[in-house]
């Protein structure tokens, strides 16, 4: 599907039909897009760990505040950053994020988000080195409902041209 | 294009046909790319400077550590943030920006991200509100070059299943 669709087509996914394993070459074109993002300097400063296996999912939940649809996902992808290689390690994994979640949704799948996590309880969870950091964590499935697109501010509130606050001169 | 192939092809670009102005309607779909993009509690914490003035761009130069090519772009995205709006002010543009840069790529264009500049003067010279901030630089014209894919770590170097440093058992 063209990029513009995708993106356009994409609603963040709470609801995921329940037990159904994604074929692994449709995980592997994620894992992929993800690798392939760019990052400042090249340092690809970021690390991913795939949780499919039901326990830790469930253990997720708890780390997610109670976000009991992590669980019913494929599979999490927890997206680490690392200090040590790039002052960019909490942004640049974001692009690997977007790429990936693009990809996913190309495959037919549907993602959301998880901004909402205590970090610790994650990191015991995964036996993730202290030095890390948890970025954000990503849960993948099956579509099982079909969301209305929800508002945006219009392009006139957030585009401006060559100076803050000139008004984009649209032509629509 | 299909998303993966977008990805895979997409190379930083730091040369472009210089003078060339890039169509309205496909500035209109790369701005709608980043508009569309999700963010946590649908803030969406960001705005946007396109910055098509010669003038304008040459003055971004100096303040992007001499960056020459950034005067050569069709036009700059300056990405900003608002801290009011979110506390992933810093990260949720970069969703927006990643989608704006693969919607660049559909249409035939390329993008280099700076993140080498000096925020105070990118603030002077565009008048952006002290209490925002700026997140990143988009270089966005038509290629002049075609650089090779630079090197990427390994899947196994990066990704794991279900715990940090288990392998991913992958089929190739």
């Amino acid at each position: 599907m063209e990029v513009f669709n995708v993106i356009k087509n994409r609603r963040t996914i709470r609801r995921y039909k329940v037990g159904v394993e994604v074929e692994e070459d449709k995980i592997l074109r994620i894992m992929e897009a993800g690798r392939l993002a760019p990052s400042a300097g090249n340092r690809q400063p970021w690390s991913f760990i795939i949780v499919k296996d039901r326990d830790v999912k469930k253990k997720l939940v708890d780390a997610c505040r109670g976000q009991g649809f992590v669980a019913d996902a494929s599979f999490v992808v927890v997206v680490l950053g690392d200090p040590n290689a790039s002052r960019w390690y909490r942004q640049d994994p974001f692009i690997a994020a977007s790429f990936m979640t693009l990809e996913a949704y190309e495959e037919g799948l549907g993602v959301c988000w998880i901004g909402a996590f205590d970090e610790d309880r994650v990191k015991e969870v995964l036996g993730i080195p202290k030095e890390l950091s948890v970025v954000i964590l990503l849960t993948v499935g099956v579509p099982d409902e079909t969301p209305p697109q929800r508002p945006r501010k219009a392009l006139e509130e957030v585009f401006y041209l060559d100076r803050y606050g000139v008004r984009y001169p649209f032509k629509r």
